[in-house]
């Protein structure tokens, strides 16, 4: 293998990129992406060879992506991090190859988070509710102990339209163990120029606004909402 | 006030800094963070007023970021992402002024991942071993749910002078849910010209190598270790 770089481009707009992340889409000889992806990075990719597949192909798309990076410099483009729910992990599982790199960008989680106000200042997990490669049995069960263990919970791939349930039932989960009032957020399309923003607590809230485009954050037991914003206390006691 | 921006800088050296962070500080008339970060920074300050504290200034720190905010653009800078464990939180606590603006960076436990292989590609939580706010009681807790919910665990400020045994006694926490094989990597100043990396498994850690500048990463059950790197598959089933 020549170079394979694994790109973690950020939330979507060119300004939340890294500028390593930036610098070696330019110097690479070939991008590979989810074709709304590249679109993200257009401006970048000037004169460049891309090749492009449809959401359900991840595989194929790096298969493709270590087959074109024998003999040239190619970067394979994830938003968020590379490294988390993105294309590390299936790239190195392929070919652990010492020429593999991964670039990290700026989670899915800390980019709604950011929007949202500062929801993350304490321990927080990331769950995904996509049960394509995961048991639902399994991902309840870390539902359950995230809402028991006081964790700010950020849900990635929240609501699909083949299993919009969960949400509500992962919900119903944490309603177990935190209040009514405590605050939970969604950001649609974090950062980008169509973003959306909606507060609410666990006990009032709309399922039916959330979409695969969307984060869920919902806070711990000391997080409060203030000015349109949701905030959690950095420890136990109050500053 | 006229504008505080609270940036995350990512790992410490410029080129993992986002675009729109970069741009920030260099146009902010003022930058205000801890001594150690403003120097990680330098470029960019040519010729700028600066704030520095120590490390235990945080609320000083920020308390002189929103006076000095009034009537300049000022930056406050943390590492890392600065909406988890940077100073987001504390400013809003603070101020929660309508003219705060949060800018996400990549946080320690991506940069850690990056290097370490693909070790977050699964559910993950963030867990700080600092106690300085947090009870102890309530960290051991959530290590234990983290741990018996399969979850890969970062480990964030996880060796202080003061409270080295920490680590030992939450790695052995862990050890009742995960075997001896499960893969754990140490990365000291991920992505900065003094990194170093530590990668064993829970039968054979050593804790002594940890200290505050590390970042700690427990694999779940399904992490293995090959070629030096740490990967999480995707799913539960091979792909």
């Amino acid at each position: 293998m020549k170079k394979l770089y694994v790109i973690g481009i950020g939330p979507g707009g060119l300004e939340h990129m890294t500028i390593k992340a930036k610098k070696t889409i330019e110097e690479s000889d070939i991008v590979v992406g989810y074709t709304k992806y590249l679109k993200m990075v257009e401006p970048l990719l000037e004169g460049k060879e891309t090749y492009a597949t449809g959401m359900r192909g991840e595989e194929d798309r790096c298969k493709k992506a270590i087959e074109l990076a024998q003999d040239k410099v190619v970067s394979v483009i994830s938003t968020g991090d590379s490294g988390i729910y993105g294309m590390a992990g299936l790239i190195l599982q392929l070919d652990n190859n010492a020429n593999v790199e991964i670039i990290p960008g700026v989670t899915a989680s800390s980019s709604a988070a950011s929007v949202l106000g500062a929801p993350l200042m304490h321990d927080n997990c990331n769950i995904s509710l996509s049960d394509l490669m995961t048991p639902y049995e399994a991902i309840k069960k870390r539902v359950k102990l995230a809402a028991e263990g006081d964790f700010v919970i950020s849900l990635y791939n929240p609501r699909s339209k083949g299993r919009p349930q969960y949400l509500k039932e992962c919900l119903d989960i944490v309603r177990e163990y935190r209040d009514g009032n405590t605050p939970i957020g969604v950001v649609r399309n974090a950062l980008r120029d169509d973003q959306s923003v909606h507060i609410s607590t666990l006990g009032n809230f709309d399922e039916e606004i959330v979409d695969m485009m969307s984060i869920v954050v919902i806070g711990n037991s000391n997080t409060y909402i203030e000015n349109g914003r949701i905030i959690t206390p950095r420890g136990y006691k109050i500053d």
